[in-house]
């Protein structure tokens, strides 16, 4: 049995092991043949130490040797891409096209090239400079960080090519990436690349380092390892708050992405306006993925009146007849399975569910649960239990006194919409509604279903707890998205000759954004 | 005997008491004559409640409101400087002047300033206009924020007069104080005053609200309340890392200035250079105020020579011939005795102090410790006691790679110096050292004592834990100090009314910084 190789400081060296693992053919139930390992301390150990030798470099790295990396690197991955579908596909199940092929693998070199550009450009460093006072700050690279990505992207959101990889990149720090346990060939394929586009754009063999898998106890030391600067996670809620707990205890920024149900609340005006249309475009982002997403939407909130009955029954039959998706892996069909559980053992009724497994493959009939306003506020927390895949709940509510109740009775989440009638009749409503959902959710929507989070300057994909660790920060969007990834650095009276060139008096570029004394400006001072 | 009220939904009422305390007069060691409660739980309920119903209200208002606010609360409070000054003389011994009357009060009253027409400028909110893809995001005020101030600045960190407070009240939250135990006649002052502006301004009287004191338990329990949108604290790390806990558990941010020693460097060219002038700014720097300042120099680090040992001497007699400080409070006489021993105990020797105690004022006397670099680096835990007040530590380092291993073993810290020869022969020392400290302090000098916080937009007052819980924020320079009291909200398809006024197309101001696609633009768009 051939184990793979880790990648740590420039080299593919084995794993100090302690065991090892396979990825799983969501669309076979069959283990893939590769092996991989699960390694020990001493091999998080090894990538730290050369992660913290390298860090001061990557620091001061200009931002053109950082854009070059990004490129060349997006030029290889470019070079490998069916190579890499195939391997994604294999280990997710992921549809190759359009999925894959055709919308994550773009998204993702659009991504990185965003990341290239920000990095040479420079005005994520919200460089701010007293001309008066001699005073100078902005943001530096945190020092190495830790990614470990989710199972849903293998490469939009993937530890050695996502938007976490790319952020902590673009602010210079080395990426020690923890691969996910459900495509690890994938995240390998990006690592290889990833390395000869480091070396080749001059930059040290550890920027980019390779981990495919730790023990729980392992990964909270590795969070908490004073070499490390920062982490980021994005995955489960009980494996992440394990990990938020260690980073905590010793102040270490983490920036998390745990779980999220995205409420959707329709207005009365707007069912009676476009039923069938809400029918339609709900579906669509419930089942498409199997509903596999971050910003899947998993509450849906009517009032409890004969035009939400009927827009749920149809509902319904769209989930009946919409082909079942396949889910990313074992783990994810049998966490859904306990969390449609959990919905209904905390009082949600099931108004559609197909029957069975399928023997061949990993899946989980649509399933539409429905449960009263009163009920929900009763049994609010397991009634916001995230069920991740094709599944959602709806809540009838009585009155829109009750539906601002379920909402001030919900968690923090990434996205809530509210839609509402073109004709302007839901817009006391609207009113209410948003007061109460703007501060728990990071993206607010209007008539628009969640899924599909664009990569904007202006995007937030993000919110308050536990959407996330820290609602003033996202995990999508250039440049904002590498501010995560910094530490606020102040200059005070430092020589001139001393500060980093985007703090000197000429920066050596014209397009470079700072703050100077009171305002954004252009150019040298 | 008559207790103070609190203030509570714009209103002073009694609270409910568990207890009650009196401040102490540090310059006579008397209790001061005003009675204040220890609040149980139902006083910050109310507190929450009345603050949670007006959030909305907050979040909402105008920089214009918001604006007018602070100023008339900065007028305000010229008219009584007088009684606060000695209010706060009477309550921390201050001196009246220059101290409090010329440095503090103009700083915080500058302060309020600041923040007024950053609000009403709104730059603060990093606006992002994405045009094609109809998304929209900035800073929006994060909710109900209770501020922790410090014992040392009674007007500049003050819980309803200082940096937290301006900076959470520019982002549109409404602020409950906690006094700090030490001086809560003068938080009572500025409560009076602030209130009355608010109202005049035409907010709710819940803008500000004021407690005096609490239980440990209850604190956690504030912190960790799902009312609360954020916490700023300012004090000693013991208290402050349990309530980073409480917050932390679930997920709501506490912004933290715990405990800062700002190492010294001084490179053996500057003392060849100008070794008397360096007595005498570190003296000035670290005896001033009898040290009582988050950015006290605390740690010297020297080349064991003869000239380092030359200063060290130079700086022991000018710690002897200096009149020793008085000291806030009889806890923090105790506090400092104890630093101190904990430094002796974990192997540091005193070069100079003066001996007993003052049975007429709280105060120590100054003093000067040193050690070796080897011994540093062993017990380099202990020997990071944070001594808050007049003493100091001199490493003596055998060697520039000892020195740079004594700065490895650091904690993050607000600030670190490095002052070095004006002739260049420093400077690869200088190189050295920079990489190791860089990424150890929020703020970098050259050449100069790290005390004395300029109120500048490029000033960080931050730093790595535990000099503060998170290294991308700052407690002090507007407007990047108003971003610790927001969250990042995303506006997706919404309809442009709907939008807030400094989102829509027009934001209704010509000087409004927003970054629109692809750089900052004011105007209309």
């Amino acid at each position: 049995m051939t184990v793979q190789s880790i990648l740590i400081d420039g080299a593919w060296v084995p794993a100090s092991a302690v065991s090892t693992f396979s990825a799983v053919n969501p669309n076979t139930r069959q283990p893939l043949s590769d092996v991989y390992p699960v390694s020990d301390w001493s091999d998080i150990d090894r990538a730290l130490e050369a992660a913290a030798a390298i860090a001061d470099e990557l620091r001061r790295a200009t931002g053109s040797a950082i854009a070059a990396f990004l490129e060349a690197y997006a030029a290889r991955i470019e070079g490998r891409k069916d190579e890499l579908v195939a391997m994604a596909h294999a280990e997710t199940g992921l549809p190759v096209s359009p999925r894959l092929a055709d919308v994550e693998f773009p998204r993702t070199v659009n991504q990185l090239r965003l990341a290239a550009a920000a990095a040479k450009e420079g005005s994520w460093r919200n460089a701010t400079i007293d001309t008066k006072g001699s005073i100078r700050s902005g943001f530096l690279g945190i020092g190495p960080v830790a990614v470990f990505g989710p199972n849903n992207f293998p490469f939009a959101f993937g530890s050695l090519s996502g938007g976490d990889f790319a952020a902590a990149i673009a602010a210079g720090n080395p990426v020690i990436g923890k691969a996910n346990s459900s495509h690890p060939g994938t995240t390998r394929l990006f690592a290889e690349e990833a390395l000869q586009a480091a070396l080749a754009a001059g930059l040290p063999g550890a920027t980019v380092q390779l981990l495919y898998r730790t023990s729980h106890d392992d990964g909270k030391r590795w969070i908490a390892d004073r070499r490390l600067g920062a982490a980021g996670y994005t995955g489960s809620r009980h494996a992440g708050l394990q990990l938020k707990e260690a980073a905590d205890a010793v102040g270490k920024p983490i920036y998390l992405e745990l779980s999220s149900i995205n409420p959707v609340v329709i207005l009365p005006g707007a069912l009676r306006e476009r039923s069938d249309e809400l029918v339609e475009e709900f579906c669509g982002s419930c089942l498409m993925g199997a509903g596999q997403f971050c910003t899947n939407p998993g509450l849906v909130v009517l009032l409890d009146d004969e035009a939400s009955r009927t827009w749920m029954a149809d509902v319904a039959l769209r989930f009946d007849e919409s082909p079942r998706g396949t889910l990313l892996s074992p783990a994810v069909e049998s966490a859904l399975t306990s969390s449609v559980e959990a919905l209904t053992g905390a009082g949600a009724r099931i108004l559609t569910t197909g029957s069975g497994s399928d023997p061949n493959r990993c899946s989980r009939p649509n399933t539409l649960l429905f449960v009263s306003g009163d009920r929900f506020i009763e049994s609010s927390e397991g009634l916001q239990t995230e069920a991740f895949g094709n599944a959602s709940l709806v809540v009838l509510c009585s009155d829109g006194d009750q539906m601002v109740r379920v909402l001030e009775s919900l968690e923090g989440n990434l996205t809530g919409c509210i839609i509402s009638a073109r004709d302007g009749s839901d817009d006391v409503a609207y009113g209410r509604i948003e007061a109460t959902l703007r501060p728990l959710v990071g993206r607010l929507l209007n008539d628009k279903m969640p899924t599909g989070v664009a990569v904007s300057p202006a995007m937030n994909h993000g919110g308050p707890f536990p959407a996330t660790g820290h609602p003033a920060f996202t995990a999508v969007g250039i440049p904002a998205s590498i501010h995560r990834f910094a530490m606020l650095a102040c200059y005070d009276n430092v020589r001139p000759a001393r500060l980093p060139k985007w703090l000197q008096d000429d920066p050596g570029q014209s397009d470079l954004w700072r703050w100077v004394d009171s305002g954004w400006r252009q150019g040298a001072i």
